[in-house]
């Protein structure tokens, strides 16, 4: 038996979709459309909007923007173009944790910088675009390409936060105000909740292939899996309002110890965004719409879904049971589309990508013989490989080409303000 | 025995500065002219800066614009208005404290009300301005007089806070930029620092006369008061730095015990906005300067001017000694030229006003007799009386015509970053 | 006009309760019949009861029976007993704040000393007894007599404390088991609260005469109080539940702000051992019984205290007024039948002394010309003049002698676990 | 290949150290012989010092001694043992987590239950061991003796935390007094830190053959292991040193994120227990000794103990890394001799059993398939599956026969207080 041959070939690992590559007119254009992308989210927020955090755990868009662009300054301009004068402030501002680099702003502050101004933000945006795409249009390295398609992946995964963060912001207000006000599509039939047996085997599991990949999502290794059974979508608003309606906050027997203490800490008796007052209803980036419709239950912690999977006799899944799953139900990220501003009800589809992301089981840690990259760059994931869960998929937020299989976002078990969802698992018996 | 006579008569308690009274055309002026202050404080700020909020005990600027603006709109227009609509978001976004109105916005998330902007905001306060000069135009009953005229010292309380705020929410950036740049005049030769005996007597103390005063000024009433010294001008920044020098941050003995609770919790060396980079410098807002000159030190805690007193050997006055040592002395608050952004060096005077509050050893408490007002305005002062020291005077940033001598200010004895210095007095032996 | 006699020879200062004074015999037999009290309360605890400690204002009974064991050491024995050989562990343990003799152990873990054992504690006052009493026989300086009876006053105060701390930790049991086990008495039947008027005048305040006072009691000094009314009695357990009832906890118009924020925060709904399961009980020391009585209201903090007042269309006293409405009335603290554990229902008297003290809205501040002593002892009073209010009277558990007219004591605004009470009064119209 | 063979067959699953079996002589004195170790170790602990709780994560010594008995009353005398009488107080006091069998005290008060005294609970354990050996020695089932030799590992843990415990109790007082006076042994000469190296392959993994586990030790199952090297001993005091002394401390790319923000927040710069005072030393069970031996460090954090590994250019092994090479090499936890109170020097030796507990960089959770038991038993492990890592090993404070090779500990990644050490692990290049 060979393990390489079960796993290479049935799973398909090299067929990720295609990434930019070290191709000049492509990546200076890849780059133009991925940095309007960003501009293009943030067009509907206000200089005010820009500024405000409202949690440690948020920042506000105008640093998002700021911050991406430092990215490129800091570890693409001041190293390959020896003409660019650095902005002096950006360093001191918009470093997010790279202590190698220097020391970073607060992290709780950063709504405290009212200046650069979001004009002179995006006028830093314009100086560090013109120096970026002339650099592009010029020799590109394989160091360069490689940390400048770094950058793209960097600025899209704050793409997604600028919107999960502005929505928190905007929720506090007292009239909820959407971030774009779009009427809900219909609510769908249901669709029953089934579960596809996967095989088990000796998996060959992480990134392969030519494509882009996080430096986290590697290195390939081998894997034995049990034979288990994956949900055929997400669990929806309704079913959840069920657990509710049966006590699932006031069950201590349902819920780890550690997610006990944070239902009594926060006194949380619903996900995040889920109001009571006078009817029940959901506060969306398009506004607030009534609950209990079969779109995927979204904002809950990883208690919350651990719990939920208790209650439904239930587990989820490890992260590499989901993985393995994805493949061998051939599921793959939509292309087109652009995100949309909440997972509502879909007819069809399992929901592996494009809806919410998936809380599994597995903390996050590094895959066997991982090693932090050497430089700056390597603080990127390596650091934080501890108190957190992974989560696998994509969100209705997440940027075209930004998802994929072997993707392993993490958060605190206690985060609900990412768009995380729940799919079940169970035991073969 | 006539005490009246001893204390009416010496101290002249109704030769107040004249204030606005209910005259048609000076109200309305009056009205303008405050507005127009607020407005010009504003003007160098922006949008960015006028949002966000560095702590609980400050407000954004745009709080401040729109919170005085519904204090009109709550007290005057909805009352005496029977034409003017309301904004529908004014009261839940804009009521501070008063619980007899409504539900007030969460204090410490007014950094997060992006919305209105501050455009917007400016649109409200034209709007309710417009409204008011009308009202103002006409016939002006005395209750009517009464609650604009609040509303003026109400609006010039918030115009010195607007300041304080902003200059902690600066101080906070990196660069620590100025509110407006400009140069420090020449420190002064040092004036020696003297004594003067106030003779003691039954003293007929708070507002008496035609002039405005806050209901907590009052009632009127007569209190013995011991002969005592007091100084002819605050503490120095030079002198405060011999306090240090001699060990003052690290010698229990020199501090109440809440007072050495503080210097350990909060790491205490020096006051707020002192800096030990590099050479020793202060934070202003006309940006930074090198610390040591003969100014007034400010930004001090109760504590450590309790601290600074019993290190000289001497005492904080009370409350009372103040406003007798004020009028004996013949102290008048300053009229014209406007605020000073810090209270630099003076070649003369004894700094009762216009340079920093002075913190006395009077906790903040009703005057015998005092009855809070029984309307929403009567949250005005009343509920605060627990926790606070009284301050005296006026600042360098105190709007003109806003200082009396009876005027009782109040800040918890943590508080460091309103203008707050130290007037030593003594026991006569 | 002489203010001096119009105070002094009407309230006769000088009529003080016969204190020690310094004949050897009296002496020595004092401080026996001292020391064997604190003893006494201390006999029904177990070795166990007598080590924890329930929070930080609280302490163990055995670090109280050491700690003023080593006041007595530290400063009677080492000052005047040249062949004494202190302890050699007693400075670094049973030192409370007095920072001029060494550093004190951190407060907050007075419960994790469990050596030396509560024998040992036995043991070391015995030592420190023969050595006093031995001292005590001999000659006594003025100076030795004066800190010897400072040392009673200061143990006094301990086995009150003593008291009110062990039924702090008592209560953390399921079981909340009595102190002592003993039947309340009856209820009496409902004493009209009516009002005494007090004459307006020029007073003499503070301690006067041969008796022992602590230094906070002084300066003598004169001050004029208005005319104004004082209660026949202090508010009922019956008439606080009526506020209750009134809303009293939900309703912010009846609280100071930081009252207001008290509430909230500590999810305050009734005072302190008031309990709501099945039916209403309070927890007293001599065990549960049920709530509703005549007897007064105990275990409220000032906000509350300020809050019924407020609700009664009444006020707290001064500590002033308080004083002269005492002394007015002739009232005297008992003598004699000890300390009873809970202050159950009186036929008569007008509960000055022996039922609970009584909160005024005087913040705790010095009188003027008041001076700590240069010494370590005066670290005893002066520094803690800030944030506390200050009551007067004495409780049911205050010893024999401890009390009189001129007695400050004093708590921060949130202490509920003393036995704290309601005495109001009124501005004459 | 068959995957099952190469790891059933080569590492000995089977060969467990012999345990306790149902046969009655053997249990009943099985019984015996466990509940007179938790009295001797109690033995030179005071009342006071069984009662005080030095933080939330410790338990008084008498909770311990009370919670070991309530186990077996609760889960083996009230379910089979008819004609017994429950204790009415100890499922209200002494019920740690189970919220299946009531609703446990609060954990942070345990040390304000004074009552029952030790010497109550020294009756209430002769209570319940007279019942217990009564029904031991008449017929036993299978179920009564899975759940008897569950209470006997039960206690052997309370063993072990009852002398962590203690220490850290003892730690706070100034003189840090030695729970039991023994010289330190010699130091060792310096063994030179080697590797050895542990194939690859498919190892069964997890707890088989006829010997006690506990549940999370189980199920038995496959898991690929790639090549690795293992150190030959832990890492020493003296190494440690040389981590601190190389800025270790302040050098944040050293440290997990989570690791540098507990270093800020706790203010670490040594591992628990090191003293800097006048010349370094270390508080041990058996008294202070001076620092730098050839001892295993002990009392670190994991965030420690993987930084350390990190400088060291090596890395910590996974648990089950740690499994096989334990097997691999033929470690075997030793037996007799009883525990030490601190793991000083070895001449030889490897230090898995014995010495401390060895951090691994997994995160506490479920071998695939685990399911707890559905009783309240079932509550032992499963619910702490989130937010602590493994420890495997076992430390000189370990109980005889409480340690193998299967045995998983778990602490959160700040725990300090246990005996844990650092086992380096690389990988094959």
């Amino acid at each position: 038996m060979s393990m390489r041959a079960i796993t290479t070939q049935t799973l398909g690992n090299d067929r990720e979709p295609n990434q930019p590559t070290p191709n000049q007119p492509t990546l200076a254009s890849a780059y133009q459309r991925v940095r309007a992308g960003t501009e293009h989210l943030s067009a509907p927020l206000s200089a005010e909007d820009q500024t405000a955090q409202s949690m440690q755990d948020a920042s506000p868009t105008k640093w998002h923007r700021a911050h991406t662009t430092w990215f490129f300054e800091q570890f693409v301009l001041a190293v390959h173009d020896p003409s660019y004068v650095p902005d002096a402030q950006s360093s001191k501002l918009f470093n997010s944790y790279y202590n190698s680099v220097g020391t970073p702003f607060p992290r709780h502050q950063r709504g405290l910088l009212t200046r650069p101004s979001s004009a002179e933000v995006t006028t830093y945006r314009q100086r560090v675009d013109r120096a970026m795409v002339s650099l592009l249009r010029g020799d590109i390295s394989t160091s360069l390409a490689s940390i400048v398609v770094l950058g793209f992946h960097h600025e899209q995964q704050h793409q997604e936060l600028l919107l999960t963060d502005v929505k928190h912001l905007l929720s506090h207000h007292p009239d909820q105000p959407a971030y774009m006000k779009v009427a809900a599509p219909p609510d769908a039939d249901e669709r029953p909740l089934t579960y596809a047996r996967i095989p088990g085997a000796c998996y060959r599991l992480g990134h392969a292939g030519k494509g882009f990949a996080f430096d986290n999502e590697g290195p390939l290794h081998d894997r034995l899996i049990d034979e288990f059974d994956i949900a055929s979508r997400l669990v929806s608003e309704a079913e959840y309002q069920d657990f509710i309606d049966d006590g699932g906050y006031s069950r201590p027997e349902l819920w780890l110890s550690a997610g006990w203490d944070a239902v009594r800490k926060h006194d949380w008796t619903a996900p995040l965004y889920w109001t009571a007052s006078r009817e029940q209803y959901l506060y969306t980036m398009n506004g607030a719409r009534p609950l209990g419709r079969r779109s995927p239950v979204t904002h809950v912690s990883y208690y919350e879904a651990d719990a939920y999977a208790r209650w439904s006799d239930a587990r989820l899944s490890t992260e590499f049971e989901w993985e393995v799953a994805c493949r061998h139900l051939k599921e793959t990220p939509p292309i087109g589309g652009g995100p949309a501003l909440h997972p509502e009800t879909q007819q069809t589809g399992a929901d592996f990508f494009g809806s919410c992301w998936q809380w599994t089981q597995s903390d996050y840690a590094p895959y066997p013989r991982f090693r932090a990259s050497p430089d700056a760059v390597g603080e990127y994931n390596g650091k934080f490989m501890s108190g957190q869960y992974v989560l696998r998929g994509s969100s209705a937020l997440t940027p075209d080409g930004h998802a994929r299989p072997t993707y392993r976002n993490f958060f605190p078990p206690t985060a609900r303000w990412q768009f995380s969802g729940i799919r079940l698992a169970r035991d073969v018996p």
